[in-house]
């Protein structure tokens, strides 16, 4: 199991709908009047999209607070992911991390550096000394998948610093950036930085992982080689009026930015109070857990034949079969998700 | 120019709707009980789609008569196309060709020999002999864009024998493929050969080039490499919900091939009238012009001006100034180009 949300290759073991957990997708769905606005836009499956994005572009600078010449964009954040695997020599990560900057990597036949994050998972500057060359792609999730913990404001200044000194570039996977409390933003962190891009995407936050829409804030000579090398109309009609729509969306927003930080608090005292597991601290609307007593086998097989899909955490580098991740979604599903932790008759850690 | 269909870059020269020309798209609109079905099904955004799209390629294999798991998906036909640029060290191309096929081999650093194809455009084998070696692919439009033409079947049939024996790999793109006169199925004719691959794509005959969904019949070695080294769900939701949908609309088909023909004829009588240009033949929904007396930008400045976008042919390598390409559209807007083209005050060949 590479990826979360796979229900298909599942639903055989559940006769019903199953909850996912699998996939960290804001369990309030996407904006309201994206429903309409697609509704009323079908007429623009009948031409390609623009081949340049432009409104697209105008759209996400606005929500970015950039400019549009600034932005690309990307058939997902993976897209964007998949350019710098392919057009560097070295990426250098740090495990357990995000699948795809592995596996992308090895795709393109290109060379990965895997530094082991230290046993709390938080990333510190000094783990990269002696490590990155000139040339290198520093590339991490911020927060991270699969541990749920964003950098620390200062340090991230200081692993950006390095990261220059050594003549490396810095990509920093944001994918889920709107779920984290608004202490700093790396695009005003680094805005102007030649060796940053900072990827974010539709994805997780606004709900929308059928869509397939993912950005950037790049420097300049990142945005031409880009725009150059990848497949053109990657993003398609639906997504380039989807993206000119839900960044405008404040109220939707922050109704979600409350809704998942109650989630989370709640999720985290309730899972604390279940022994047996190892509930990691999160930053995001997800949550590791690692087990004592059981394997992400045996709690995957028991949950899902009560309907609840959850992830498996052995399939990232760095973590063995004693992992679980699981998704922070609506009231009524994260209750029965404890419950069903809870029940020590079908469950034993 | 490296495109058709970039109407946003020309809008400022005519106010009013401009009638595209230079994509050639299915001018009856994509097939009615689509919009229905998108709309009732938006929910498939909010789940990623299936990663091994299972429900897609079967609803394909049945149109296409083959297996499931013969059928490969792409974001359009140009990532199947990009895929073998990627894949192997050589690309042979007869040119003029779909520019992607050399700019793809491009940007991945490949190699390409570019055969020029006769005065008359007619590929026939005897122009790659002592011209394959071992390991090439040789790729191309058939029909062919931007001359239109069709390779005829027992030459078709010659020239895949002569790719086996030269153990060369065949790509046959027919993106085009259901506006032909229905006399041979290529995938029909190589059923089960190792070296052969045959790209379509809802782009064209189904009218849904914002849409983004190609795919191709392809022997089991390039499936599953294919299948190991793409990005993860790079069809979207919306994509894959229509191509589950559009291949069972056979009277849909049927009236479109009709019309398309019609309209072929109608417009290919109506240019031969016209003084100052040579009309080439054609088997699809497009037709290519040679100018005698005037250059592409001559012809191109003044359509615009009345609203009518048609393709600059120059892009293509192989093709000077002289040439235009346009599609075969609704009646009325035929015949506005037909009549626009006629007038001698405006426009001189």
């Amino acid at each position: 199991m590479k990826h979360g949300g796979d229900i298909v290759s599942y639903q055989h073991l559940y006769h019903g709908p199953i909850i996912d957990f699998s996939s960290n997708i804001n369990p309030l769905g996407y904006p309201e009047i994206l429903s309409q606005v697609i509704a009323n836009g079908l007429e623009s499956l009948t031409a390609y999209p623009d081949i340049q994005y432009r409104a697209l572009r105008q759209a996400i600078a606005k929500y970015l607070g950039c400019q549009p010449g600034e932005v690309i964009v990307g058939n997902g954040a993976v897209e964007i992911i998949d350019y710098f695997c392919k057009s560097y020599e070295r990426i250098v990560v740090c495990i357990p991390c995000f699948s795809e900057y592995i596996e992308r990597t090895y795709a393109h036949q290109k060379k990965t550096l895997k530094i082991p994050l230290p046993e709390d998972f938080i990333l510190r500057v000094e783990v990269l000394k002696a490590q990155l060359n000139p040339g290198d792609v520093l590339m991490f999730g911020n927060p991270n998948n699969p541990t749920g913990l964003r950098i620390d404001k200062e340090e991230l200044i200081r692993i950006q610093q390095f990261t220059e000194k050594q003549g490396a570039f810095l990509v920093l996977d944001e994918a889920f950036f709107e779920f984290c409390a608004e202490d700093y933003d790396s695009i005003r962190l680094f805005y102007g930085k030649e060796n940053v891009c900072v990827i974010r995407a539709a994805t997780k936050f606004f709900g929308l992982p059928g869509i397939r829409l993912g950005y950037a804030y790049a420097p300049p000579q990142i945005i031409s080689h880009y725009n150059n090398s990848i497949l053109p109309w990657r993003v398609n009609a639906i997504a380039d009026l989807a993206g000119r729509v839900i960044f405008q969306e404040k109220e939707y927003i922050q109704e979600t930015k409350q809704y998942v930080e109650q989630q989370r608090q709640f999720m985290l005292s309730q899972l604390r109070k279940i022994a047996g597991i190892t509930v990691y601290p999160t930053d995001t609307n997800f949550i590791l857990l690692k087990l004592w007593h059981a394997t992400e086998d045996e709690i995957f097989e028991r949950l899902i034949r009560q309907g609840l899909l959850i992830r498996k955490a052995s399939s990232f580098e760095g973590l063995d079969n004693t992992y679980i991740r699981i998704a922070i979604k609506d009231q009524a599903s994260n209750i029965k998700l404890i419950e069903a932790l809870r029940n020590k008759n079908q469950i034993t850690f």
